[in-house]
């Protein structure tokens, strides 16, 4: 009666769910999109996740379908519904993490604390919003953005006329999302779990710091938090995995304003960058809390099992030679860090591993993550 | 230039070495004595390490070779060193986790604190030491033991002839080890690693609870022991370690004597039961630093991440069913529960899992820790 969690999807996030899984004891089965990608050691499938037919067989030997990312598209996973496949998180919930445009009309539903935000079909329409909203805005594609892409700053908007174009040929049609630039101290991240039987836990409230749209560092718990903050947080967590119905793990991006109110940046319905540093300072991992989650099996404690951890993301890999030639400088050097490499081949700006430090002081643990982490981009 | 470990043996404790190879971001190659072992997800190759050319294929394709066990025989060893194989530890070193008799003299040579012992050949040898140590002692085949098996407590030489019998005909003929019946007042654990460039790191001393001659609980740190004891245990293992010229993970039990010495009881050259907290409780796991041993990195932080760990062996397995429909009630009872399994059928007295429990009040912990391995073994 072994348990098997089928993955959609071969990157990272699979990959870090494999530790988890062979601790536990359940099977996981990956279906990837080519060989020798990340995951590769758990993919005992390599096929293209837009067909219905390649995924349908992929699921006829697992208990239960789950994600590495959100783009398996919507007809993809109705077919799987339609066949009595368990598909978690399911796709009425994540039609709302692949469309921005959906989850800010759906957030607004719920009364979440949300950006300005507008449907724009046209720099005319644009132009409206930015006039209402101080000159300047930021304008997102609605699907397949990520880590900063289909991502704009604009003042104007002609600033975004490729998009209008673009959306102009697509035979779906729509609009682009314009949201107000929101004033923010910084970025934080709220994560939380949720079982189908509905069992929700939340997990510390985190400090993201992003460069160049993509999260660099992670500190946990969110330093200079107060108790409020924390409470208002992980009840909006709470509050959208069950608005969603999300099932698995939840990340909710969030701004906090120069006035202190929190408000909803975007939403990850899988594992997430940010809470990478559970694996090594949470008594339960996001990884092994998602495939928890999508079994229905009860949830495990999100407490934190030291002061402070702090993750720090190794963005593009080394100028040269391979990240295991820099694994025996950082280890010398930094003995309490635990190194994590996704088994990708470097590439500017690419996410190929992480480092966490867990301890008593942060800015202690923040040192010794940042300098094992340089040993790796250098 | 991806790392790579060969592991000879496909139990759990090359089953654990996975999760760490899969975060470092090293390959990790088992050979398997059959299809669907413990560690079948990293199994590579199938075959009997007996035999010195199934060995040396599997060999051919990883970087450094080393065991989830100590039974690969001399000259399969011998074979690998001959072809230029790294093999860590060495032959060596493995014969002193081989044979007791060796260990006991080598140990006996490095002015290691251990039991009265003696090679006995026959029954009336044995007698003339029973008669030295009060009429009664232990005595032990030198080869092939574990958990209890090849032990026996004698209050006569007779009551060993059937082993006397068996090496009579064993072509290598030899001794059995006769040993005293220490009086202890509990037993402890030493692990060290150690790389083949000479460093060495200590892991906190453990208390182990041993039922039946089967581990059974693992307190860690070992509690009441003072700093002198930690200091002495820790440079006991050290010494064995550089002695033995063991590389990797170096497990040293020990009595814990009424007069308060510690006296060595068993030596093992691999990731030990004793150092299964460390996975939870432990900066590096003693899976993560194994490797890091054998592939000659720069060992990590052996510090507890928490005041207390408590590890709890599933011995056995549920009486019906399988164990992962225990998951549930477990893990709702106790969610800070980490619960591992190994993949194997339940079977009586069978090691088939462990659970550990880390925190800050020792009592508390061990209740956790006990509650949820009981889950499993009803």
């Amino acid at each position: 009666m072994v348990l098997r969690v089928g993955v959609v999807g071969g990157g990272q996030l699979a990959r870090m769910m494999i530790a988890p899984a062979v601790e536990l004891g359940i099977e996981l089965r990956v279906l990837a999109e080519e060989p020798g990608m990340s995951a590769s050691l758990a993919a005992t499938a390599v096929g293209d996740y837009h067909h219905a037919d390649v995924v349908l067989a992929f699921a006829r030997e697992v208990d239960v379908i789950t994600f590495d990312h959100e783009h398996v598209p919507q007809d993809v996973l109705a077919a799987l519904v339609e066949a009595g496949v368990a598909v978690h998180p399911g796709p009425h919930a994540l039609r709302f993490a692949q469309d921005k445009l959906e989850m800010r009309a759906r957030l607004a539903e719920l009364g979440m604390p949300q950006p300005d935000w507008a449907a724009v079909s046209d720099a005319g329409e644009l132009d409206d919003f930015l006039a209402a909203h101080g000159g300047r805005g930021i304008v997102k594609t609605p699907r397949g953005g990520y880590d900063g892409k289909g991502v704009r700053v604009v003042n104007s908007g002609v600033e975004a006329d490729d998009w209008f174009a673009a959306l102009a040929e697509d035979a779906r049609g729509g609009s682009l999302l314009a949201e107000e630039l929101v004033e923010f101290s910084r970025e934080l991240a709220q994560q939380v779990a949720r079982r189908p039987s509905g069992q929700t836990r939340a997990y510390p409230l985190v400090e993201t710091v992003q460069r160049g749209g993509v999260c660099a560092e992670v500190l946990a718990p969110a330093p200079h938090a107060t108790d409020r903050l924390v409470e208002v947080a992980a009840e909006l967590g709470i509050a959208i995995a069950n608005g969603l119905d999300v099932v698995g793990m939840l990340a909710v991006e969030l701004f906090q304003t120069i006035d202190d109110r929190i408000l909803v940046n975007e939403l990850a319905m899988r594992p997430h960058n940010s809470g990478h540093w559970t694996q090594d300072g949470a008594t339960t991992s996001q990884f092994e809390q998602h495939l928890r989650a999508v079994l229905d099996l009860p949830l495990g404690d999100t407490a934190p099992t030291q002061p402070w951890s702090v993750m720090v993301n190794i963005l593009g890999g080394p100028a040269e030679g391979a990240l295991e030639e820099r694994f025996a400088p950082a280890m010398v050097d930094q003995p309490s860090a635990k190194i994590h490499t996704y088994g990708k081949a470097p590439r500017p700006g690419r996410k190929v591993g992480h480092v966490t430090v867990a301890g008593h002081d942060l800015d202690d643990v923040a040192y010794r993550a940042r300098a094992a982490a340089a040993f790796f981009t250098d």
